[in-house]
């Protein structure tokens, strides 16, 4: 298995995040990769490689130019204002409030973002775009004949949609890996999402669309963030109508009941006849993750894995969250030997 | 002039709100309204009374009644998630996100509310509720002969829309009056807004009606809060057309080029030939306003009453924001004096 990692995310090193009302220490932090490369080294379970650097273009597919410009300049804004901390956003465009850009940064913060728990710092737009290049080198090796490869991604970015960053994410590398495997010939890609959270921004960037399809397993939305996407009533719409399938699971969901859905979404893929599957792998379904609420143990990822290698589909393993730092190693390991099975 | 207050706002006391990434101590605090009495007990400018009370009927004119029942019982379900900390949203649904009511609380305050700024605390409901009692008790006087009076209302109103809570703002004490004083007869209403920010709850309140006439002077929303509403090119949609004025100024104004935009405020409400004219008043035009940019002075604020008394009418003034503790009172004082006139 070719896995691919760099350095360059531990320029986005947020000291905190909102939560429940007051700062929180930050729990995405630089230190899941280096568990999880540690645990990757230990196991020798593939050769671990530098990205390829890729440009702007293929996330221009997927965000609007204006989105990536603004995250460009965003932590230089903010700090000519606030020059002590992280960029945070504070008001947001809803209901009754105008679509419109505002000049100043705060406004700007509001109008691309949709939550306060996703702060911008000095770093965090290299390290997005350094995640970027690491999920399209890991899906460049997969298009060149690997069966599976695995991207070390980090800030995650599921949950970033065209022109809206939030839950700890800036750009969404797996719907920018989709987008570019189709345009590299692929004709269509499956986007399978197993992290805790569902991953609004992939489902929404493709909705409309056939030629890729987006299934997730997740947390219920009525529950638990995002709140505002991942409902089972979300099918699809116009082109795309049939190409989203939503299994949204109650707090508490442990193995049996997971492995339910995991065997409807597999189904799914199978029926659909992918030229390439894209994995958003979160280890946060795990039972000791910090701010999650599923039970699964270190051996399901495992068993999650190999239900997803039965497809015998070429595979690029991306990785969202998981926030156990501890277990974080030892769960991507578990899971990615699932994934290669007798390779 | 008759004025109204009570203690029930001290319910409201927020210890801190976000602003520029962190937490900074409140603004919107009780002391506003002990300085603001202090001051109108000094200066002996009219009778000190306690409102009556109104029940919930007037809001729900204004707010819907899901609005209403949320802000009844957020504190209470979020301090079973969050024991320690007052409610404050963290998601908001967004675009590409839907507008679909979630069941945790996380996601309930989102649904409801337009920033990170507003803290919901235990007597928070009891506080808004008490201002609105004042802000009616205040429009009843003038509805009964009485020329001026004030409402000394605390938290603040015109951010809060028809469902949702922002910028300190719970439920819309100038837009309640002014359903009220119509729903008692009154056939056109005038609200002028000189509050520093933009208020957005009521003009979206009365956006699309001719029987509320909604005018405000305020920061540009380029450069300041809420951004998202408040430019000059809104003039009210359907039979409001015609029925919304904004005049936004610059980062600096004072008084000279304030005063021009309050004669042009002032021509377009004496055409309006209204019934009543109900003032949301913030003297957060203040030099030293903590959170504001405009340089009024103390004496700024009488020849703005005195040129709102040049209209004659019968006038409801209320009290919006204001954050400049010390002068507060003064310049409560000043205003009201000049809107007295000779009285």
């Amino acid at each position: 298995m070719r896995i691919f990692h760099s350095d360059v995310h531990r320029r986005h090193a947020p000291q905190r995040e909102l939560s429940g009302g007051e700062f929180m220490a930050a729990v995405e932090t630089p230190e899941r990769v280096e568990t999880i490369l540690a645990a990757l080294q230990a196991a020798s379970i593939g050769s671990l490689e530098a990205p390829e650097t890729f440009g702007e273009k293929p996330m221009a597919a997927v965000h609007t130019r204006a989105y990536l410009d603004f995250l460009k300049t965003a932590h230089q804004d903010w700090r000519r204002e606030y020059p002590d901390q992280d960029a945070l956003p504070l008001i947001w465009p809803m209901r009754g409030l105008r679509q419109r850009l505002p000049a100043s940064i705060d406004g700007r913060l509001g109008y691309y973002s949709a939550d306060a728990g996703t702060p911008i710092t000095a770093g965090s737009w290299d390290a997005a775009c350094g995640g970027v290049d690491i999920a399209l080198s890991a899906t460049r090796a997969v298009l060149a004949g690997e069966r599976v490869s695995y991207g070390l991604c980090r800030p995650p970015g599921h949950h970033a949609a065209a022109d809206l960053m939030c839950g700890y994410c800036f750009l969404n590398n797996a719907a920018i890996a989709a987008q570019w495997a189709r345009d590299q010939g692929a004709e269509r890609v499956a986007v399978l999402d197993v992290d805790y959270h569902h991953g609004n921004g992939t489902q929404d960037i493709f909705y409309a669309r056939d030629d890729v399809l987006f299934v997730s397993i997740h947390a219920d939305p009525d529950q638990e963030y995002p709140y505002f996407l991942g409902f089972a009533d979300e099918a699809g719409e116009g082109r795309g109508k049939g190409f989203n399938l939503n299994l949204p699971l109650p707090w508490g969901t442990s193995w049996p009941d997971y492995a339910g859905a995991l065997d409807q979404a597999v189904a799914r893929i199978e029926g659909y006849r992918p030229d390439i599957l894209i994995v958003s792998f979160g280890a946060d379904t795990f039972k000791e993750d910090p701010i999650s609420r599923f039970t699964l143990e270190t051996l399901d990822f495992a068993k999650m894995g190999a239900a997803i290698a039965q497809l015998g589909l070429p595979t690029v393993v991306l990785q969202e969250g998981g926030y156990a730092v501890e277990a974080l190693g030892t769960n991507v390991v578990s899971f990615l030997t699932g994934v290669a099975g007798d390779e």
